[in-house]
């Protein structure tokens, strides 16, 4: 089962987890956690991971954390619709660097999508504004259900 | 809540889900349905939707069937790493036409990836032969676990 290593304690995601290093976070419950992206494809991409399970992704994930997981990625989804109104909302999770991961700290993408504003490849240029992301973590914070 | 249009019981899926149009189908159990996708973004694409809730995507589904449709997906990206040994495995979801989607039924996508074989465009090119997508379904279905 095993692809591309074993978990690594030292993924900034868990350093993040840790307090060891800063987010923009948008939302925090006993499972999960979401935040912006330092590198984001468009303007609102967040992530979703969960706070204590050591997976690296879908195939290390036991049924539960993912179950909890997955509504933080639909609470951060009409939130971002609600707070941003872009014209939709890709969801993608990455299995393996050739599918893209390059954290291996189990986490859904949340990047919103404006028609004609093709998103940036991930990881692509400078690292975001961090008071741009606090502001962004604000607005979709603000409107978060429940 | 509303991102293009209602829910239309006329959508692909649906008749899928109705018997009144054709699926490789690789899964199935009381809440889920897995299937190749006919217009493949590269070798073992699939697809697992909800086979009961008329939802569009996650601005529509509610908890517990969006819990028990990732637990599929869950097992079809297991199965598929066992059956195909893909690279990666990329899953996306997209909710609007301008993240992508063209279908409104939530559904997922699992897409193998093979380093330097970057995936087709979604939609281009030719539906792929049946033949092929029933072979690749049942050497999926044959790696799905318990």
């Amino acid at each position: 089962m095993s692809l591309d290593g074993e978990y690594d304690r030292a993924n900034i995601f868990a350093r993040i987890l840790r307090g060891e290093a800063p987010a923009a976070r948008i939302f925090e419950d006993t499972e999960s956690l979401a935040f912006m992206d330092v590198f984001p494809q468009a303007r609102g991409h967040s992530l979703a991971i969960h706070k204590t399970v050591e997976a690296r992704n879908l195939l290390d994930v036991e049924a539960a954390p993912l179950q909890a997981l997955i509504l933080t990625v639909r609470r951060i989804v009409r939130a971002t619709r609600e707070a941003l109104n872009p014209d939709g909302i890709l969801v993608s999770q990455f299995n393996g660097a050739a599918a893209g991961q390059t954290i291996y700290h189990l986490h859904f993408h949340i990047v919103p999508r404006w028609q004609g504003q093709p998103p940036r490849p991930h990881g692509a240029g400078a690292m975001a504004d961090p008071d741009e992301l606090a502001d962004l973590a604000k607005q979709i914070a603000a409107r978060m259900e429940g």
